[in-house]
Order: structure tokens, then sequence, then C-alpha cells
């Protein structure tokens, strides 16, 4: 064991320590080895996880495979603890091999750019690491959450108010939406179960994200049961095919319940059309859930609003703020969660009561402690992420970034329809643009099953070469009958016209031999 | 809307940079402006929320209502930004008016103790802020769960190895084991659901975690279908108590299927002796999962282990790293969660499949791409906080820190039976410590109701007075037929005998007159 480590644990040995009597001789000097080391990590997150990751002459990521990475890296776990330079070097190394998510060529994901205000929020949250259980381990954060979810519930239109919870991640909210629906259907199924119940029935459309699908078995109902119903070629849910498989099910004696609509779908970015979809679950009496994850962004934009068109009338929402609303948002794991039915709902339906965090002697207002409404038990302040963000930029700033981002993608489709070789696959709504590339060999073939099927073989190859020479990051994907094509999504302030030039030029550069 | 604000976006208006054609002309100047901010935040956050957080000389709390708290901090969101000044003192006051966990004399909870390793781990993760969906976005951290997993499925004792992954919180792994328990009675209830199921009956004891109650209405089971095994004054859970509550399950028509086994509960920190529940599990042919969120730290303990004698042989353990295996440890949301059962099924029972995060045709082996195997989406890298520290430390500091703990736990269980108005409330077997505080004025009363009523007032009073003094934090509950009493837990290297000792001396000092 050497220096480092004994100094951390105050300077004495392990058989010494072991004896409570001898207390902490050593804190101070810990504490200076503490400091001294955070703060030599602080700088390197400064230079190589800010700075270079951010810097658009870097790679976007230095791929290695996981064999040569094993290889590369020192990842074993060992009796004894190694020394600080080792330690600052396995976070250099860290930092080095991973994506950089905030560089200017990272279009790979629904989350993308780098805010100083969220990282910063994060750091102060890491270093806090308190739980948002009750007001009393975390005062400033259960405040903070609370003027957060009423700020957005103004932005949804939900007058009357309604109640919420950051939760770690979109997936996780979609679930909260089916189980909240699950319980206004009949409170009794959170004692009993669905044992004596009919067939419950989701239904969502083909282009919805996987979480619902996900929900329904975790929950019980089973992914059979959620029924999909069809979008159009702009990839919106059909309002009367939603209609027809709600028939459909109760024809067959089982009871829809529960209805998800999508506000930018994952793939297209498409917006299902909230007002008509809304009508039919009040005729039907069904929970309508919007996932807003992705395109919920738009509410703060006076021009682009009206994608979400109807959406004061639903029950719950499920809002990413690392996604759009934030461009450049740095936390990934927390999603909102809103519900304008009952008050109380998310606290009755998930309520378990545990009498040693929930005492109900305490000495301040306990209906200040939100712990309850969650399935989770420890749950991280996120909101002070975004509120820091939203304090220092402004909803104005908000709307700029949305507004931005959304002209930069109508730009790139502008180029894409110009450029040979380059075929949009949809007109894009919002801010994914998904396109083709189709290399020269492939560009005076007829359109054929057999030019798909050579065409499908394009993007993963292109990935491939980008990946390796580090230069972008952008998804691709199958999408029912459509072979691989890409996905670019522009979300970050810190992306620029030049950035999306460079992207079509590049992908050119490297499949122009296929 | 201010300079600082305009630099962070490239000094251009609004209406110039809706214009994609600008670019980002000021990106250069943003950056300088970000460091210098984030260069800020950082000296903040070590001096505040590291230095003056851990200092015991410092407030562990500084107490304020929600009403004077929303009083004191200005938390309104508005349209347009504030200063960087501003948003550095909301920086400052979110740190002073939050609970300092790391403090030596916070012990309300589960987690205690500031851990420099992690935290710079920690900070890592956000800088970088990527999801552990695809090896492609999380190369790096892939690699280190994956040897974290294995190293401590030997620490379990499972030779044949088996899978996990990082959870957001404890409650969340214990939700994947019922859910894995039930793909394994059933694979089929994935997509048809439980309605043509029997009745389904998961089993824990009188003093495990909550989250199972949670789990089960969650996922349709509904919580009376959750049967309570009684504990002994122990708390560990009475084998043969089990055997008939199986029997009666069985006699009713319903099938059980999992038993929850806890090692190290929530409040007087018991085992459930593994063993012999293991026997039991194994005639019925039942899954048994261990939480071992609280009390898994023993496992690296050669002189502790024994607590949780017979592990090797169950189907699934939850693990909470932030607990007592690290003492200090930072990060409070991830957990760990193994089986050793069927090589696949945490994909099996988890996967949707979706195309365009899960492609096949990639140019790397796809097994390395863990997220369909969790009913999130995204995902944080957490591994990398805990192997960092254990990569700094090594195996046998954290054994030290594990019998360091346990053994200020004697200590102070010692010194609680010899002073005047403290009694134990049971021996303690691992780090929780509960006891009354028994003022005066109550000490030469007869045991009687009227006694345990008016005992039952010490503990919130005491509780108020410590918070608004701020000189430490302490849990107090209920629990079963016995009056409030607090809960002691000792987790922390940075705590001393004479943190031990303050704590009883600031009790009397506090409640003496009550």
């Amino acid at each position: 064991m050497n220096l480092y480590v004994i100094n951390f644990k105050g300077q004495t040995t392990v058989g010494e320590l072991i004896n409570p009597e001898k207390g902490s001789p050593g804190a101070a000097e810990d504490m200076e080895a503490a400091e001294s080391f955070i703060q030599q990590a602080m700088e390197i997150i400064l230079q190589e996880a800010v700075k270079k990751a951010t810097n658009v002459k870097e790679k976007v990521c230095e791929w290695r495979s996981p064999e040569q990475l094993k290889e590369l890296l020192d990842l074993e776990l060992k009796d004894t603890g190694e020394s600080e330079s080792k330690i600052l070097q396995c976070c250099r190394d860290a930092i080095r091999y991973s994506v950089k998510t905030g560089h200017p060529r990272f279009f790979n994901q629904l989350f993308a750019g780098m805010e100083p205000h969220s990282m910063v929020a994060s750091f102060i949250i890491e270093a806090i690491k308190t739980s948002q259980y009750t007001y009393e381990m975390a005062p400033v954060f259960t405040l903070i959450e609370d003027v957060l979810l009423k700020t957005m519930m103004k932005l949804i239109g939900w007058e009357e108010g309604g109640d919420g919870l950051f939760n770690p991640g979109g997936s996780m909210s979609n679930m909260y939406a089916v189980n909240l629906a699950r319980y206004r259907y009949c409170p009794d199924f959170k004692e009993i179960g669905i044992y004596a119940s009919p067939r419950l029935v989701m239904l969502t459309s083909q282009e919805g994200h996987y979480s619902i699908a996900k929900a329904a078995a975790l929950l019980g109902f089973g992914t059979k049961n959620v029924y999909v119903v069809p979008s159009d070629n702009r990839g919106k849910m059909i309002p009367s095919a939603l209609e027809e498989k709600i028939q459909l099910a109760k024809s067959e004696g089982a009871v829809p319940f529960f209805v998800n609509a999508t506000a930018g779908t994952t793939v297209l970015g498409a917006f299902d059309p909230i007002d008509e979809i809304a009508n039919i679950c009040e005729k039907h009496n069904l929970w309508l859930h919007v996932d807003a994850c992705w395109g919920g962004g738009a509410l703060v934009s006076k021009k682009h609003k009206h994608l979400l068109k109807g959406i004061q009338r639903v029950n719950s929402v499920a809002w990413n703020l690392h996604k759009m609303l934030m461009h450049a948002y740095y936390l990934i794991l927390f999603k909102l969660f809103f519900f304008s039915f009952y008050k109380c709902l998310l606290q009755r339906c998930h309520c378990a009561g545990a009498s040693y965090l929930f005492q109900q002697d305490k000495f301040y207002d306990v209906s200040y402690d939100t712990g309850d409404k969650s399935v989770q038990c420890s749950r991280k302040p996120d909101a002070f992420k975004f509120w820091l963000v939203w304090k220092a930029v402004g909803t104005r700033e908000l709307e700029y970034r949305v507004d931005r981002a959304l002209a930069l993608a109508r730009y790139l489709a502008q180029e894409i329809k110009k450029r040979e070789g380059f075929r949009l696959v949809i007109e894009p709504e919002f801010a994914n643009v998904c396109f083709w590339y189709i290399p020269p060999s492939l560009r005076n073939l007829p359109e054929s099953p057999e030019l798909w099927k050579k065409l499908h073989t394009v993007a993963p190859v292109v990935k491939e070469r980008m990946m390796k020479k580090g230069s972008m990051m952008i998804g691709y994907q199958k999408h029912g009958d459509k072979p691989n094509f890409f996905r670019m999504v522009v979300i970050s302030p810190q992306v620029s016209k030049q950035d999306l030039d460079f992207v079509l030029d590049e992908i050119h550069r490297l499949g122009k031999d296929l």
C-alpha cells in the first residue's frame, strides 16, 4: 500500500486504526492530500473533458476495439491501491477513450453539446451527494423541483396545476404514466394485483418509443397487449386507425385504458396529432399520455409550439430536459413527469409509507417530503441542473436555442436536396434529418429491391470509417421497410452551418468508393 | 439579457444567430467565458462543498423552514438570464443550505463521508455525459462495468459467473430481481401478461425494505400478494415461519415464486439466515433474492463476511455500492444487480431490440452493447465511480474500512450501555446502533405504556433541536410496537471515537429538559 493511500486514511496502519481509540489523527493531512488530488483532477477535467472535448479540431472519439482497449487500460482491481499519478492517468485515459458528446461533430444521439451551467450544477449535486426523499435531506432542491415543475406546467398549459417528478430516464417516466393510468382505472390493483382484471390494452403508434413495450412487460400487461397503431408517411399516428384499434380491443372483450401519443418520434422526429387523439380518448375515457421526451422542447418556442397543439388536454407528459430544450444539456438521466389529473395521484399510486424515512411527527410540514411519490427510494436532485441553466440564460435564450436548432435542421435538409448522391427520407418537421447517401456506383441503378439491398450496406461502412477516423459521429438505422439511413440530429448551439457542410462532405469522402 | 449570457452564445443578437448562415462567430470567446465560469464554480465547490462541508467545526446543516428558504432564495425562472455573479451566488447558496452528508457528524442515512476518488469520477462522468447503452457510446465504461461485475461476483462466490447491471437505486435492483424471477417462472408472461396466471406470491420478512411492496404494486402482483414473514427479536427472518407462509400460499391455490432475504435490514441492521432460507427455496424451487443493499459491504471483510453465509447459493443479489462497502461513498443512485441463473436472462427478460440503437450490422462485437438488458434507455456509467475508488485504495483498504466502521459501532454500543439515560434497542450486529435516550424526568418511571408514550415524543424534539442548531444529524423512527428511537449508522472512515462521544453528549444536552 502506497503513501497516497496511507495519507488518505490518516498516516497510520490498518492495525492501529481498527482500534477506535485512535480516532483520526491524520485527518488534516488526509484532507490536504484529498484536496490536492481533487484540484489536479479538476484541472484534467477542464483541459481534457471540457476544452479539448469541445474543440472542433480534436477527434470526436478515439476508437479502440474492446480487445485493444483492454490491452491499453489496466482495468484489474487489486488488493493494494495504486499511486496518485496512476489514478490521475486512469482519469485521463477514461476521458481520452470516451466519446466526446460535447463535440460540435457529435450527432449520434438525441443529446449533444456542452452546457457549462448544467455541468457545474451536476458537480455540485455530486459533491453534496444528497437524496431527494425528504425536505430535511434536500431543502434547496425540493423547493427548486417544485418551482421548475410549476413553470413547466405553465408551458404545457395546465392552468389547474398538477404534479410531477424527476425520474432517471424517459423510459421510467413513460412507465410511471402507464402505472398512474392503471391506478386511475382501478386503484384496487395496487393491493390485489391485476389477476382478476379483464385484459387491459395500451395503444401507441408504430413510431412510438420502445419503452412503452418495456413498460407493458414489466407492469404485467404483456407486450402483446400493446396495440400498435399505424402511422402515416410522415410518421404521425393516424387517428382513425387509433379509433379502429380501440374498437378492435373492445370487440375482443379487452379494456383499452391508455394511449401513448408521441411528440417527436425517435427516428423521424414526427409529432402525433394530439388534439385529434385527445378527442378519441375523451370519447372512450382513456388516459392520454404524451411522450414528449424528445419534442417537448418546442413548447418554449412561440414559433414551434404548435407542433404540440392540444397538449394541455392530456393526462400526463414525459419530457426529457437534457434533450431538445437544452440542446446542449449535460445530463442524460433525468426526465420530467407530470400529470394534471388527481392532485395526489402520484403519492397514492406509489406510496409505501416507510416509517423510518417519512415520519409523520416531524417538526416541519411533511407535505414537502416528496420521496414516497417515487418507485425509487434514493433519488438524485436532478432538477437543480436544469433550474440553474434556465436561471442563467432565461426563457428567451431557451427559445432561441430551439429556434436556431430547427433553422439549422432546415438548412441541412435544403443542402441534402441540393447535393448529388444525397436523398431525404422524409421532409423534416423537427430536428431529425433522415437521409441516404448514395455512392456514385449506385447512382445510376434503377430503383429496385437490389438497389435497396446494396444501399442498406452503405451506412454501416461509412459509420465504421467515421468512428475509426474520429471525424464525427452520426447514427443510422433501418426503419420499417426502409434500408439503413443516417439520422442527423441538430441540437447544440455550438454547431454551425460549417459543421453541417462538413458532415455532408465527409460522408461523401468516406463513402464514395462504395 | 446581460453580457454573460450573450458571451455564452457568441456575442451576437438572437436575430442574427437564428440565421444559420452566421455559424458561431464568437465560439472562442464563448469557450473562454464558459471556462472562466467553470473554474470559479470549481473553486466554490472545493472550498464550500468539500473543505467546509467536511470540517467538523462547521455546521452539518443550516436549517431553514420551507417558508424561510423561499424568502432567502430567488427561485423564480424569468424571461432573461441572470449575471454570472448572481449564478455563482446561487451555487454558493445551494451548497450553504444543503445538508452536508460528508460531514463527520452526519449519521442520518445509510451513506456518509467524503470519498475524493468517487467524487472525481462522478465529475468525469458528468463532464463526459455519455450513456451506457452501447459500446460505441461508452467503450471505457462498458469494460469497467464488466470488470467490476466479475470482481464482485467472485466476492459473492459465484464461481460459474453471472450477469449484472448498475441501476439507479436499490429499489430498482430489487424490482429487477422480482421481474427476473417471474420471467424464469414463465417466460411467456413477458408477451401475454399475467392475466391467465395463478395468483403469484412473493415473500419477504417484516423487516425487509419497502421496495419489495413497491415492486409488487408496480409489476401487477399487488401488495397483498407479498406475504410478510415474521422476524425474531434480532430482526432476522424465522425460517420455519417462511416455510409456513409458503405452505399457506399453496393451500390457498396461489403460487409462491420469489423470496427476498435481507442482508442488513434498514432499521436494525439484521441479517436473515441465508443458508437456511436457501434450503427452503431449493425444496420449493423458489427464486431466492438477497437484498444486500446495506449489508453487502461485509463481503469484503474476512472478519464479517460470515454474516452473509450462503450467499453464493442465491439467484440474485442487490448491492448498493454507495453504502457500507465504501463508507464514504459519494453517489447515491447506483446499485448493483446480479444473477447467477441463466446467462442471458437479463437480456431476454428486458430486451426490446430497438433497431435505431442496437443495430446488428455494426463493425464490432455487439455483445458489448449492454443497454437492452435494462428497462431504462439512457443509463449512467456509474460503475466508473466505484471502480476508481477500488483501483485507488485496493481491496484491503475496503476491508479495513468495513472493519473499522463495525469496530466503531461496537464502541458506541458499549458507551450506550455504560451511560445513564441511554438504552440499546438491540445488540448491534452490523453498523446500525439503535437506542433510546431517556431524559432525567422519565428515568425513574416504571416501565408502562405511559412511559413509552412519553418516550415516543423525545426523539422528534431532540432531532428538531439538533437540526436547528446544526450540530449533527441522526435518524429516528418508531418500529413495530417500539416507540421512537434513534438509529445511528457508523459508516465514514472520517468519523472518530470522539465524534461518537460527542453524539451521546449532545443528545443529552439537547434533551435533558424534556
